[in-house]
């Protein structure tokens, strides 16, 4: 991790991966969505048979945005001059003139709908690989809910990997609701790293449950309580968070007694260095019988992200404000910087560029 | 037509021209107004015999704009410490002092008032030429009426001048009023252009009137449809819009039966490479005794340069993303393409520059 | 005076001074208060015993401001991960780890509250000298009145100077309330200067008491009126406004009769080189019998800070869009001229610089 990188300046990406650009029901038949995701204009849309289309939003001839203009069965047609392209990028259609030039076509990007998401390839289309989009499979499982929020969010999309790599921040950001001082205190942290990913676990042993926890878990003792980021490089995250009673074992790999688990699910996209697109959506197996307290859970959980995106929107207006002030890391920056690591070498690596494989920058304290 | 100047950047503009500066009901006498014009501060009054003044809006003292002062008979008081200022630029009060320096003084600009338009020559003074202001005598003939509007506009100028040399984009952007898709497909378009202008003519013979034409010129049959668009370099239109019955005549250059037409006349005035202030006026001679008609007709007719704007500021949007990204041309664009060649010509000529007479860029599809 | 100073370019700015930094009763118990004072991020907090402390406004872990942190004691805790730093802005607690590297601390600034201002020091700690503080007695003082105002303005500080030693601008700036046109045209000045400031008086003799004078000094004759403005470098001013029964002694040193004064204390604290935090109170000891006529005097002094506000933003608009148009100085220049030499020479001297003692560019026309 360079200091400009966890600065957020600079706007290098990993292109060669998958990114969320909308949740499944932002999609609507008929209707062209744009978004920005890694600078580039992007527009989405359904064709007939509802299969999702992703093509560069900009219309080659005055580069209008294709998403101003309409959905004409599988081809976009341009609201201004009424140019239109297919599902692969090429435009089919002039009006007033009967040749089309080779060059009137616009970038096709490869897209994927799954667990309620649309992904799409942002890199090299020959190296689109289904199989590497995490999986979100809760979004869709029957006998769970979910709760979701898209948020526009003015941050470099690190601040909120490295957010969720470290969970401590609980007992300090979200004291009213999910976070409890031994969180920070008193966790047993884990971490491993795989060629795309970052994995974290946390436990916290026999300790008052947090509030969300109390009231929702119905605990009335001390439990054994864990939080497991599972980081997909570049720019996805599972979550799982989730609690026993104290000593019945699940901290040993058993279920435990009353458990009680949520699973959060992640889409970080950036939009340019200092915007981020963030698709976050919490999911759970209980509350099926109460629809009253499954409200205010979802109400708490609004609350815990309302919260996170206020740190995030701060840090980047200091970071604005002094982008050359020096940081130092902490013993829980472990993850973190396992994740900026890791991002750096990916973007390195399509550069063509090799990154050491240690960097003081790196070295916590 | 260079693809940097098409992506509106570099902030260049024909300097010895006149600009619409204001409405004449928006220059009120004893109040000063300030603009901004080819990024030059400006600021308007009148004289006690309500002549137009035009100044540049800045006091040499301390840049407080004249414009936040107060006329007092012939001159401009600053409202910061009183310098006065009179109709040549001419420091003439210093409170406080006897002497004023030479130095102070402020440019003048030539100015003339016609047609209910305040017109500003931004250039050399002494090639200042009344002849040369476009003619808008529809916006005070005897049974005519008007509606009309001050936009200023997120875009540069240029994109305003693609848009009315281009009428096709009638049948997309305006297709619920005065657009039908003949427009685009059915077109007979002829381009002329002279030393200072370009001249397009749209006409579309047999075809069933749009929503605005069938409402107002009250066919019950197809039409013949021109559009005549005269620019007038670098910023000024008229702009014919009418329909005649089809076969009538009027192609062959008679009134045809139940000919209904209006004339739309334009100021695009840049106030920097990305922002402009426009002016439009829609004017006829029917409706005087409809006046319910002529409001709706109004209405609709505001509603278009909405549209229109909508897609000017939308363009403007992905130019600022993405400048370099490589646009390619149609038939359509052969108007557009003269203007664009025209102004670079205009400019070029004013820095002593020689522009070839033709230009790969330029070439259409 | 260079004229990239004067018109605001350049982030340079006297750093070993005292500057505003708050009102006393903004900065509440068990609160921090963000703040940026010469483009450095600022958290004021108050220990228990209630003395103002200063740290630099972001956590040396991630950037999170402090200020968005609690009071814990006399420590602040960073709200993201809840590292501590004491009033020496050592870090005194990492959770989670032992050890705190010695990197860990953020900058700590002399702070003194004084006359109901929270002044700090922003340059090198160990010049800090709190009798070089400007003193604002009639801010606590017995049988005295206060209104105040903390407005952030959009324009660099040194418009706000120029504006409080050329008090000529009152007789166009404020001619409803406190200006009368002999402010500026009859005015005897007198300017002097120090190694740390700029005093300048203006006494208009035998003239009609202006609007708020004649309303609150209850002058049914002529007066002679005085504006003492005594500006202390960098940033501070006491200016004392008032007038007697004209040829009553005043302008010779006496009391005069029937005098009748008001004194503003003014400290302006540059945020950025375009914006400014600007602290303003008119004081006075008259009145107590009168809370009615007191207000209207307090809305009246509003009135006017109000209209020097819209001045100075309409002025840095101006020299934003036109950073490089030449001035030109007039007569009464000689008190803000004497104020921006002034500051160019400490600002070098910090810089290790000589600055020539006279230059062309402050002469006055």
């Amino acid at each position: 991790m360079s200091t400009a990188n966890l600065n957020g300046a600079g706007a290098q990406f990993v292109r060669n991966a998958w990114y969320a650009a909308a949740w499944s029901d932002e999609l609507v038949a008929g209707q062209p969505l744009g978004c920005t995701m890694l600078q580039e204009p992007v527009v989405l849309y359904r064709r007939t048979d509802g299969v999702p289309v992703a093509l560069e939003d900009r219309c080659v001839h005055r580069s209008l945005p294709l998403s101003l203009g309409r959905v004409r069965g599988d081809v976009i047609e341009c609201g201004y001059h009424g140019l239109q392209y297919d599902c692969a990028g090429a435009c089919v259609r002039i009006p007033g003139q009967q040749t089309i030039p080779a060059a009137a076509r616009v970038r096709t990007y490869p897209v994927i709908e799954q667990d309620c998401v649309i992904w799409v390839w942002m890199g090299n289309a020959s190296k689109a690989d289904a199989a590497k989009i995490m999986s979100f499979p809760w979004m869709t499982k029957l006998g769970w809910q979910q709760t979701k929020l898209h948020a526009h969010i003015e941050c470099n999309y690190q601040l909120i990997i490295d957010n969720l790599l470290d969970l401590s921040h609980l007992a300090f950001v979200h004291a009213t609701t999910v976070g409890s001082i031994e969180l920070a205190d008193d966790a047993l942290v884990h971490t491993e790293r795989s060629d795309d990913g970052v994995w974290t676990s946390r436990w916290t042993l026999n300790v008052p449950p947090a509030k969300t926890y109390a009231q929702f878990g119905r605990y009335d003792c001390n439990v054994d309580r864990w939080q497991v980021s599972d980081f997909r490089a570049p720019c996805t995250f599972v979550i799982r968070n989730g609690s026993a009673k104290a000593g019945t074992g699940a901290y040993e790999g058993g279920r435990g007694e009353q458990p009680w688990e949520f699973i959060v699910c992640h889409g970080i996209t950036p939009e340019t260095d200092r915007t981020t697109n963030y698709f976050w959506a919490v999911t759970h197996d209980f509350g099926a019988d109460d629809p009253v307290g499954t409200a205010e859970f979802h109400r708490q959980s609004h609350q815990v992200i309302g919260e996170d995106i206020a740190v995030f929107t701060a840090q980047q207006r200091m970071l604005n404000l002094k982008p050359d002030a020096p940081l130092i890391n902490i013993r829980y920056d472990g993850g973190p910087i396992q994740a900026r690591r890791l991002i750096d070498r990916l973007i390195a690596a399509e550069h063509g560029e090799s990154v050491p494989a240690t960097d003081d920058a790196y070295v916590a304290a």
